[in-house]
């Protein structure tokens, strides 16, 4: 599922970024990313949930108490997760030279890596390359900059919004990266979003945290949680409004647009899920709860049956079932309708002998499928992805 | 993963076996097969804790409150899940006519089903090959039942033992069949077993009840768990020993010859896993509770990237320690081993750099993963086999 990455330069006022090949990567493309804020920006981040998480992970989740940040340096190639305490040492080493190199605080610099696990850092080639890399920056490289955070990725993933502050224009643009690993509760997932609003950090924080239950918490493409998984956002203030709280006016407009952005990069990554040939919406309705619409969406969302299925335009229903009731959900199985976009393929529980649409709409890129749990009112989505041969291809082979 | 057929007799006192082409599968190979006790016979059942029963399942679950069978109808090609009423019709229907031939009564007849799942159950063709089949009841036709049963899988799965009752010899024989939708908590599975001996039935259903924990619920396939999902076991005391209870001296001996059959049977399922090419031991010790080590242990079997990494030799520990972190046990990272076979791959945490050797031992079609949380003294193992592309394959096109 490629897409042609789109050219145009993404322009953030008052950041800045730059890209290079440092030699992480066998590949020589560009490895080592930097943003850079002008000014010191409120900041917020939510990080993976893994019990194990990679070391500048750690670091940020330190950091990010400060509520503070001015740069993010970024290296694909290269988780830095379980690494030990020499992985820590690597993390606060590179965002120090980084600090050094822009002559900011080390405090204001958050590290990111992804790629393989358990090798350590190759920080020579990293200090080797902060001089010129710093040299690159520039206000229109954010296209470069989400390029060189790809691993598996097939295209680079950029979202972006204008919107009027009273009769100020700002920017909220986000990049990401995630194509395999991905599930909800995060994903092997890197988003970094910057505005030039100044925004208070607690509204920073509750938007952000809303906004990520809302998208990268709810896809999932394998069911595998990463160690690295970041979403950060950093708002300099260079549109110079009057900072936004979470009871200002602009509030709403601002977490709308987040959303907005969370939501698109997701979908981006789910589309861009390693070997997938289609992106499923899960759509569960009827739900007693919204916690119960949402585990029997991700259980059939995470089905390697379901998925193959799509995979293979079988619209073998009784997966789909036999996923909603193994999902933990209590469910009634004669209240249970299920379509295939508006084709009904089940109702009250029983088939209703339309395979042969069904199979036709699977032709289709971007399929859904509705579930009426028949139990009450609130819903859920997820979005998912097929699995393919081409998903073994890509992981049976990884490190080697 | 094939593998020959056994071609010998199992004779299991008191009990009679047949099976019959009723063309329900395509393929025209048998599938329909009868289990029958000459005497009725002490019983006990396992069953799919899926929301979504199967209508058999539904029925067995309601007649296994007598404790007591005689025959088990069994049809392969159709699951009749998902079936509404009809579905529950059918499943009594077809007992009743077995009973009718059989000349007993029809409480102590079970109908089991395995297939796809939502089309109605071909009632007529089951009715009329009932006679014949009833007519080709024979003690030697086991492994023909093991094999009409069988859906993706490619082997019949038997297996017997023989233990001394005092002075008599008993025989207590199981047969299964699941390559597919295999998941902890029941698989896509069934299994029948018969035994001469006379045993009471509370002390029938507290042994299976263990041997299913211990062997079929630590087994994982794809991590879907099916409609259809019965182990159930038949004693009919052809052997005329005084009946064993849970406090006689050879409720030890019963119980662990029913765990070894379980557990052969259930490592079968995984050898047999739909596309494997290798069944793989996950080791978790050192855990702080005994659910801890079976939790992560859990995760790491279920993890596709793991999986699909050990399809391509590719030791890519670091998915085993993101799997681990996920799992929702409590860990330290700093105090992980993981081994595969006896080399360490892990050490508190950090890699060993021993990746080349352990390329080599995943040349083995059997190899451990045995990882050590180094926080306690309990431990679990779960098996697994290898994701790959036979696997999507399979499942991609399974009803057209």
């Amino acid at each position: 599922m490629r897409k042609a990455p789109n050219r145009k330069a993404f322009i953030v006022p008052g950041f800045r970024f730059a890209s290079i090949p440092a030699g992480i990567k066998k590949s020589g493309t560009d490895d080592l990313a930097l943003i850079f804020s002008e000014a010191p920006a409120a900041a917020a981040g939510v990080f993976t949930t893994n019990k194990i998480k990679a070391a500048p992970v750690r670091l940020a989740i330190k950091r990010i108490n400060s509520h503070r940040g001015q740069a993010i340096i970024i290296n694909s190639g290269n988780a830095n997760a379980c690494t030990g305490k020499r992985g820590l040492k690597d993390a606060e080493e590179t965002s120090e030279k980084t600090a050094n190199e822009l002559g900011i605080s080390p405090e204001l610099v958050y590290a990111s890596s992804t790629g393989v696990i358990g090798r350590p850092l190759p920080l020579d080639k990293i200090k080797k390359a902060l001089p010129e890399l710093v040299g690159r920056l520039s206000p229109s490289s954010l296209q470069q900059v989400a390029s060189a955070i790809m691993t598996t990725d097939t295209f680079a993933k950029i979202s972006t919004r204008k919107l009027r502050i009273g009769k100020k224009t700002a920017t909220i643009t986000g990049i990401a990266k995630g194509a395999g690993m991905i599930r909800p509760n995060m994903a092997t997932m890197l988003c970094f979003i910057f505005t030039d609003m100044s925004i208070k950090h607690q509204a920073l924080d509750s938007a952000l945290k809303d906004a990520v239950k809302n998208s990268f918490n709810k896809i999932t493409v394998d069911n595998d949680m990463s160690t690295n998984d970041t979403v950060m956002i950093m708002a300099n203030g260079a549109l110079q409004n009057s900072p936004i709280t979470r009871t200002s006016p602009f509030y709403g407009k601002f977490a709308d647009a987040l959303n907005d952005i969370t939501h698109e990069l997701s979908k981006m990554i789910v589309q861009d899920g390693e070997g997938a040939t289609k992106l499923i919406e899960i759509i569960v309705k009827g739900a007693r709860r919204e916690a119960d619409a949402e585990k029997a969406a991700k259980a059939v969302a995470n089905s390697m049956l379901v998925k193959t299925a799509i995979y293979g335009r079988d619209p073998n229903w009784g997966r789909i079932m036999a996923a909603i009731g193994y999902s933990g959900v209590e469910v009634i199985e004669s209240n249970i309708d299920i379509y295939i976009n508006k084709t009904k393929l089940v109702g009250k529980g029983i088939g209703t002998d339309k395979e042969e649409i069904a199979r036709n709409i699977l032709l289709n890129r971007n399929p859904t499928i509705t579930i009426n749990l028949g139990a009450g009112t609130k819903s859920a989505t997820v979005l998912t992805c097929d699995l393919t041969k081409k998903y073994i291809e890509i992981n049976a082979h990884y490190t080697t």
